[in-house]
């Protein structure tokens, strides 16, 4: 039955029973951290093969002839940008290689459009304004990047098939000032969706007011499959071709949660006009990334297989981490009408969005019982989430057990705000 | 005798002379490349030891259990800091480690200066005019960061204690519009000089008209010794703190001449409010720096003492190289009173001063026969040297006897660029 139907004595029960469970929780004192997005040790260890792959080679010429130990190679090692071009779906000479984080990539693409600007065009800096288009709920740390900056961030609702395109069109067609867009088209972070099909082609269809628009697609979770049904995304790079429209995205990916997220390789790809853009940059920035860590990764993995094989075990580990947050909810929630959660076929999220007013409720009575959630707001610019409903769960770090323990209080905050916002509202 | 002392005669024969070695020289078809100071594959066989470091280890946690695999530690390890500490003599705690490359932490430096500005000032891009100061000759990377970002750069003559102070301090003191000023302190890139302990102090006094104001002080040779007498750099920290002026250095150094040139460690180091203003951009730009590749550093070099031990092992490889450098100079040139050149305890580079006006002549000369020298100009802002006078010899990455060659062939170059441009003198 649900809550919102029930009668003030059924929620005053429902309410007492959840104070009770509570309170026992805290007796407990866990200290839980289900915050970021971070795969667990067990994870790790499927990559530990990177960590060896080195030294049994008596040699570090790569397929160039290039010494990988010492300078130069600005974009990074040809077999490696092959790995990344059957990721991304762009040709492999459009592929640069930066070292372990791709987010420093992104940051630096819009600090290079803040600074030179892009495609000919005034450097932001020089404009009197900038706007972003933020899919919400997103990534607090794409949010994060634009706030740093002073750009305007311009929240769009998700919908099923990814960003509302109607939206979307009519303010980066119309608007010259909207010079940008964050996208985490596979799994999206943290809603699990895949962008649909015409919502890529929409995409690559887009007819930008601006010259300097660009589209950052972040696509952290190409190869991060968790069920024998997973999601495809459509090539945007190959739709863009056919529209003449490919000059407007800059993609992104990395091995963070293939291999290592403090030590993987990072991977930016872009049309030949953009690559150039870049190359002018990255020129006078760096004197090359890390190629070692490149052959490493290129000698465990080998090529685009080799990463396949290895999420299959990051598959097996994830799995049942993501049927267990999924089962709690479904059993503790499933029929109170209080809460509505997303069953992504991959990614490494589980979207939970709470009744309207209570998600920051819930996140600090997990916080005061031991349990740090990602804060609630987190996933909207600025932190404001007009609704004070999504929060977002991270499944992968705690092991099974401490995640069992986390969704159980997890579902008893739930509860307890919700039965608290309907008991106060018919004082 | 001076060539310049001579008669036409004399300078006639010896021009007559320097063709036909240089004639001789071409049809050996020599490929040899003395462009850039890279270390060569036997001082990186020295730090093999860094790729084995991680192999016998079954944990990852650092001193603060960290698994340093995943992501966080937007500073980097402390052990790794220490000894960017004990390099730079700033406290452990004011060190940021980077990536790879210290050059990617100085353009980021900069970078940031001119969006976000330092120390509470207008960002650079907002003022109307930044000046960098640029002791000359000096390092081509230096002045490229500066030219990407359309700073002004104004050269100051190198002296044999460094930089010219008077010019300097007039310039700093006075010029509200001047923001930065790039050092090499110790071995400097490419004249090998050591600043004066009165030339740290005055860079200590200085009491800049601009409160954004930066030393971009890069210790890239901290360690750097070649002979029983090295040099000494006094603290400039410390000067600083003594003068209450540390807010206007940002410091540098890396371990890429120590480790491998692409796979190394970079820092940065400042005063507490710059390391605050730096942690802001570093947080919302990456997820941390690449914790793995330190925890190698630590386990292999353990300390500064392990740093000084390399270091040791590369002297033995390169002070050869920079005798016979010398000693080619000595003998082929030594009389002529046509080439002055640096003698360093240190460093990577030995500076040539050719006659004015010859130095695009000989890199040129050299090229055509096949040994590939650094640019004439490029030790200069916008490459462009007044005098056409300073070459940079790079004796590192070439086997003594490809150098012998090659030095064999530049000072042949010399001869011949002297003569040609006496005798037109002289028509």
């Amino acid at each position: 039955m649900k809550l919102t139907a029930m009668k003030k004595e059924e929620i005053q029960k429902i309410n007492q029973e959840a104070v009770c469970q509570y309170e026992a929780f805290k007796s407990k004192k866990l200290q839980l951290n289900m915050a970021r997005g971070k795969p667990c040790a067990k994870q790790l260890d499927l990559a530990l093969g990177v960590l060896e792959a080195l030294h049994a080679r008596s040699e570090f010429a790569n397929s160039n002839g290039d010494d990988c130990r010492n300078y130069g190679v600005w974009n990074g090692l040809p077999e490696m940008r092959a790995i990344f071009s059957d990721m991304l779906g762009v040709p492999a000479d459009q592929i640069v290689l930066g070292n372990n984080s791709s987010l420093q990539m992104m940051f630096d693409c819009i600090s290079q459009g803040y600074t030179h600007g892009f495609g000919g065009c005034e450097p932001w800096c020089r404009q009197k304004k900038v706007k972003f288009l933020c899919p919400v709920p997103g990534y607090d740390r794409h949010f994060a990047v634009t706030e740093y900056f002073g750009i305007e961030m311009i929240p769009i609702p998700m919908l099923k098939t990814g960003p509302d395109m109607d939206i979307l069109e009519e303010l980066v067609n119309k608007d010259e000032t909207v010079k940008g867009c964050w996208c985490v088209p596979k799994y999206s972070n943290p809603t699990g969706i895949t962008y649909s099909d015409e919502t890529v082609r929409r995409f690559a269809a887009l007819r930008p007011a601006a010259k300097d628009f660009r589209i950052i697609w972040d696509n952290a979770y190409c190869v991060h499959d968790l069920t024998d049904t997973p999601d495809t995304l459509l090539n945007l790079y190959e739709e863009c071709v056919k529209q003449g429209t490919e000059d407007y995205v800059f993609f992104f990916a990395s091995t963070s949660k293939i291999s290592f997220p403090g030590a993987g390789v990072s991977a930016l790809a872009g049309s030949p006009r953009n690559i150039a853009d870049i190359k002018k940059r990255i020129s006078a920035q760096t004197i090359g990334p890390d190629k070692l860590n490149q052959l490493r990764h290129i000698l465990f993995l080998h090529d685009i297989s080799g990463v396949h094989e290895l999420m299959q075990g990051h598959r097996e580990i994830l799995e049942p981490k993501f049927r267990l947050v999924e089962a709690a909810l479904e059993k503790e929630l499933g029929d109170l009408g209080i809460a509505k959660w997303s069953k992504p076929n991959g990614g490494y999220f589980v979207n939970l969005d709470v009744m309207n007013g209570c998600a920051k409720r819930v996140v600090s009575l997990c916080k005061e019982a031991g349990v740090i959630l990602t804060d609630a707001g987190a996933t909207f610019p600025y932190g404001a989430d007009p609704n004070d409903s999504n929060i977002r769960i991270a499944p992968t770090f705690p092991p099974e057990e401490e995640l069992s323990q986390a969704m159980e209080l997890l579902c008893i905050c739930v509860r307890l705000a919700a039965s608290e916002k309907l008991l106060f509202e018919r004082t």
